[in-house]
């Protein structure tokens, strides 16, 4: 056992044996412990609320079902899907999403040009390295869109220009020299838009004249509360439209788990840089959701959900309207989030400020815009996260710091009637087709 | 209902609907259907062994005892878990791996330098990117080394400096110029070498001089067949090696879940990148993983496979005596292959050719190899993923291809000995100190 012992050590590298010679501690140079230590991290004040746009509700994700899906993966795994698998996603979850983007989203999805990426973001992620490395570096982005995906984009090696956005969307005419753009159609982040129809004939009209790529990001669609969810854009032509899609504002943002449907042209490029790094979604995780999906448990799921939301987005406009009845609310129709419009970058960053110093965390449009051309004013309150007999109250608190912060000049609590839910007058962002 | 689907299709761009008008389909310019049809893929002869170098055993896969753990998982899941997670990984896995890796491996593994990936690779890739940012691009790779990571590190914008292997492993007084170096410590791959006591040493006094980055690929390490696993190179300078492990070679590659342990100075860095591209880990996944290590499943389960993989090397190792007794083979000690040593390039690719023609998957080490100096031929037998009964046939199959390629110099069959297991004579990779 000794000599055991003294051999590992020496084989790995701390002690020095010679035949002849009592064993010695190999000197190591510098071999101070060196602090290890936690990184200090940034501390927040006690948030109370969160009101943040992104946030879903998880507490009603699906454990049983998906502990059933679970069981049935592992009960049907084959050697070669918990092997190495096709850099693509396997086939028999590609299948099942082409069915459901075909049924759910319009989508043509062909499961040969589909990839199964760790969500949304990670499809951005990749489109934006490979057309980067095609010498497509210009990636034209909507002004205000996720600032998240600004640094996303900036680091697949994009410049990105910024497109104002108007009451039909994206405006295309603006497009100028950008050789990709990246829209979310149906729900316009954060504004809350929709594509018009004329806009979505224009970019496709774009897209096929100067081979430009359209990414669209369909990042909440499945969340409309007043009619049938609008169809995606790639419906109207696979071929320029790399649609990007992920169970994280559905299911749940942990599970990271999400698709590109691609063009022919670009399906090969992206599943390579994918299964170059070896990013790829757990083989069991593709199986459940396959499952998942095929028993018709997303479908129902979402069902639930939509009904769930729908209501938060009621109680919270109603909310809103009774507290700050004067101040216009848009982008209600869809999301996990609305939109109340201020005067002022100033008065947006006195609000968010002083809403969390009183344990509300908030965001504002400006965080969301690019430098470039003025982008309105605007606070996002997002409803996902917070069960629907606390939002009054968080309502109320938001209510009373913007209140202070904009010294007062919203005390008139009036029309707090149903019809606050729907749009009084035209709004900013508001356009007639929606 | 009619009206409805009118306003539908014109939302989604497909119809132009006008007050006064008949609704009209919309032009959309060049709308042919377009070819998405499925790219053709490569035709491979059916192969009825596949003996390559890195294929684990996946139909052990304990599904019963992960079940339970996903139950658990989902069972004692927080709404934080399923939300967007901290991006270095749960601090409930971070604490397990940190126990696993300190107790097994000898790494010093503070939960906070440790970061949750989808694999091994998936670390290199990061950390090549982080590392060329800093503007460290010359990365040193043993020579030969695993070809994927080839492909990985120069993706990431690092250039390769191929350092050659002897018997001691990685020869460090030719790393040159190099900034960072990735190393196999415990079983260089391919040839099977451990990096020797003296080498550790001077590899560790080289970072510390030249404030280089040692990555320390820890890929089959819990498979040493003679002895305890060689402790993991970290163990001695947490400070200038960033070690990566997986569960790719221990319990499946579709697991997707694997580890870095990374120096205070890289560890904020690599999470960074790793936030940006919302790649991480499913949250039930990761908490599945530290309920199975918790519970000392992950130790049973290497136990058994430990045992499993011994008697299938020995197996092999005695067919391939039996079948070709003069031809040398080396690395039996560890892993998941052995090499059998081949006199050139030529004789490697004629052998990989022929096996393949009659079905036989095999991997040589030029394949492996960077440019630069030469690397001695060889061929790679992986017995991971064969079971034991099919070995002797299936090695046999391989010799045959062997006589046909090498225009037979190697039909002695003799010595079908159990001293074959061990070897007769020093071989070109090995040293003393295994």
């Amino acid at each position: 056992v000794v000599v055991r012992a003294y051999s590992q050590l020496a084989a790995e590298g701390y002690l020095d044996v010679r035949q002849g010679a009592n064993p010695s501690v190999r000197a190591i140079p510098d071999s101070q412990p060196a602090s290890i230590a936690a990184q200090s991290r940034p501390l927040f004040p006690k948030v109370q609320y969160d009101l943040r746009a992104h946030l879903p509700e998880v507490s009603t994700f699906p454990r049983h079902v998906w502990l059933r899906s679970v069981r049935n993966a592992l009960a049907s795994a084959t050697n070669a899907d918990l092997s190495y698998s096709d850099k693509h996603g396997l086939r028999k979850l590609r299948l099942e999403v082409s069915d459901y983007l075909g049924r759910a989203r319009g989508v043509v999805a062909d499961p040969d040009c589909i990839v199964i990426t760790t969500g949304a973001t990670h499809a951005i992620s990749l489109l934006g390295r490979v057309l980067a490395e095609r010498g497509s570096t210009r990636m034209a982005f909507e002004n205000p869109s996720h600032r998240f995906l600004h640094k996303v984009a900036r680091q697949a090696g994009q410049t990105l220009m910024a497109v104002p956005v108007d009451g039909d969307g994206l405006q295309v005419d603006e497009l100028g020299t950008a050789q990709s753009v990246l829209v979310s159609p149906a729900h316009q982040f954060p504004t809350g838009v929709v594509l018009s129809a004329d806009r979505r004939t224009e970019l496709i009209a774009w897209a096929r004249r100067t081979g430009g790529v359209v990414i669209e990001d369909d990042y909440d669609a499945e969340y409309r509360y007043d009619r049938t969810p609008i169809g995606a854009l790639q419906g109207l032509s696979p071929e320029h439209v790399a649609y990007v899609g992920s169970t994280g504002k559905t299911l749940a943002p942990a599970l990271r788990l999400g698709w590109a449907v691609l063009p022919p042209s670009l399906v090969g490029a992206v599943a390579d840089a994918l299964g170059t790094s070896m990013v790829n979604v757990s083989g069991i995780d593709q199986l459940a959701f396959a499952d998942f999906l095929r028993r018709g448990n997303f479908d129902r799921h979402l069902r639930r959900m939509r009904v769930i939301y729908r209501r938060r987005r009621d109680v919270a406009v109603a909310a809103l309207a009774a507290e700050l009845g004067d101040l216009p609310v848009s982008g209600i129709a869809a999301g996990l989030h609305v939109v109340l419009e201020l005067s002022s970058r100033e008065i947006e960053a006195a609000v968010c400020a002083q809403a969390r110093s009183v344990g509300v965390l908030v965001e504002s449009v400006s965080q969301h815009a690019l430098p470039g051309d003025h982008v309105p004013a605007g606070l996002l309150i997002g409803y996902g996260s917070v069960p629907e007999p606390a939002l009054p109250q968080a309502i109320e608190r938001l209510a009373s710091a913007i209140h202070i912060a904009t010294g007062s000049g919203h005390q008139l609590r009036s029309r707090a009637t149903v019809e606050a839910v729907q749009p009084r007058r035209r709004r900013r962002w508001q356009t007639s087709t929606r």
